[in-house]
């Protein structure tokens, strides 16, 4: 069992940078995220498109901002448990919660903060009769890891940047990469556009539009599938299909674990710390709800700080932590480095 | 009279941002501060060393970090009045605000903003007899313009990094530099010690050490002052004396304002807009305490944020404003200037 003082759901921005905030308070972390790499929204949905409203960036890509979070953190070695949703909480005796993934995976913590952002992103999925019984055997909503797909037949449904990107991607990696989208025009950066259109030029990329996946087949696997073309049926061979039709967000299982909520957010005492009522668990950045409450990215780091902070006096009741600033007491790493400003000399001048 | 729809008072990060946040919102902001420029301490005591605790910044120069916040700022056009402390406040019939600087300079404003940090800072004074008589006349607590101390003589007084550094930039613009420190060892960076040595042993520097200043001559304005060292005394002819000995925060004039003051903090309203118990009137960053308050840059972003939303409503009761994430919407500036994130195209391929 994965033991940690502070269990962190979510690794978007708010998330990641509570392990910086913990860390200086010589707590560690552990988080958990149902995408398979850190930075939630800023990784998934925009990665190369930037934000205005970070203090100090007059303009910052999102991606840039969770590689400098990552960055940030790192002395601080958080533990990550991806791809896996936080399932299932129990309150243990000692005050402490145990919480099981999706997968099995048990952590037990002291405290838990909650970053989920607008809950767990799932992929939108296609209306399909036997969808669920090929996921995972042949049904893949993200591409994890494109190895997966080497000399496969693939076949990548969607008309988004997701679906542009991983087809111009996987046409180097896959046998046969095929596309399909319910309308001719796709959405997305121009250079994707222009660059799908010479891969299909090139007949590296065959492109199918307007049509839709109507069924799966196969046994164990998937083996092919059905699409229809203005009203035509036909039927194509492959060895993955991959619908990249976007993601919702959904609070989740996290909804039925006692907390209160209001407006498919959780209720924190924005007051004081930013606990949720159930005692030892907190809510920070876009998950959670106050009066007056603003869905900002910098809103989240100022919360995480002062649920930090609770979550010290918590752990180490009637200790007094004076806070520092970095810039005078440095920042010493769980991994033994140590960041600080260069010291001043007394000499004396001859 | 300067109008503004925001005054904020205190050009450190918090109230730097504050003009951002208000721009998003269609305010205009006009800013206050005690300091000859913008940054508060991060400008005045420590642009050169590093800041490790801002969210998306592994390191960053507290210096750097003044220079991004005014141009995530220049946008929205602040105006600032430097080098003045804001003094006196009136309240008007309509609900605005008159504040006047102890120069006089006259501020009407529909709210207040007040970004203090630990207070205005101010330089910390020799005790000597005369000193008011020579202020401005002689004596000079910063050196805002070089170019007032070209072919003068000059004597500095202090021992620590500004002492130290002003040394060194005047000798090539004063005809003649001293230094006088108490003791004979100084006070910071290696490179500074070193150089001021070089300078030393050039003669390009007079050096007087263990010396302290005792008494100040002159007429209209200074032309010299007596220095005690090893129990002697002697007179040195001179064009300025600079006492460099570091500054010290303090509340100010800002303490008669009727605001709830504990602990040399002002009282605020966390748990919605961090208003002061005077409506209008806002207290964020360092300057403000509530319970669990932490004197951090990254919770002064926040309640600047916070604060300014806050102040929408009361200038435009019964509006909505609908908050809109810069990456989707853009930044538009009230100098016309636009930034936003690049379009997607929606094309087909033929």
């Amino acid at each position: 069992m994965i033991q940690t003082d502070i269990l962190i759901i979510g690794a978007g921005p708010t998330g990641l940078f509570t392990v910086f905030e913990a860390g200086l308070l010589k707590l560690r972390c552990h988080i958990i995220d149902a995408l398979p790499q850190p930075g939630g929204q800023l990784a998934e949905l925009y990665p190369k498109k930037p934000i205005f409203d970070i203090p100090g960036f007059p303009s910052v890509d999102a991606g840039v901002l969770v590689d400098n979070l990552m960055e940030q953190i790192k002395q601080f070695e958080p533990g990550f448990t991806l791809n896996e949703v936080a399932q299932t909480i129990e309150k243990q005796e000692d005050g402490s919660f145990i919480v099981t993934t999706n997968k099995g995976t048990q952590h037990q913590t002291k405290a838990i903060a909650i970053a989920g952002g607008l809950g767990s992103f799932e992929p939108r999925k296609p209306d399909l009769e036997n969808l669920a019984q090929f996921e995972e055997k042949g049904i893949e909503y993200f591409v994890r890891d494109p190895e997966l797909f080497s000399d496969k037949k693939i076949i990548i449904a969607g008309g988004g940047d997701s679906a542009l990107d991983w087809s111009i991607f996987l046409a180097d990696v896959a046998s046969e990469v095929t596309l399909i989208h319910r309308r001719n025009e796709f959405r997305g950066a121009l250079d994707s556009v222009e660059k799908l259109q010479e891969l299909k030029n090139q007949g590296k990329v065959n492109l199918i539009t307007p049509a839709e996946v109507r069924a799966l087949h196969g046994d164990e696997r998937l083996t092919g599938i059905t699409i229809e073309k203005d009203g035509e049926f036909q039927t194509l061979e492959t060895d993955y299909l991959i619908p990249l039709f976007g993601l919702s967000p959904k609070l989740g299982p996290i909804a039925d674990w006692g907390l209160e909520i209001e407006k498919n957010a959780i209720k924190v005492n924005n007051a004081l710390d930013y606990q949720t009522n159930v005692d030892g668990i907190y809510a920070i950045g876009d998950i959670n709800t106050y009066p007056g409450k603003l869905k900002l990215i910098l809103c989240g780091f100022h919360e995480a700080t002062m649920a930090v902070q609770s979550i010290y006096q918590r752990l180490n009741p009637g200790k007094k932590f004076i806070l520092k600033y970095t810039t005078v007491s440095g920042v010493d790493g769980f991994d033994g480095s140590r960041k600080e400003a260069e010291k001043a000399v007394v000499k004396s001048i001859d």
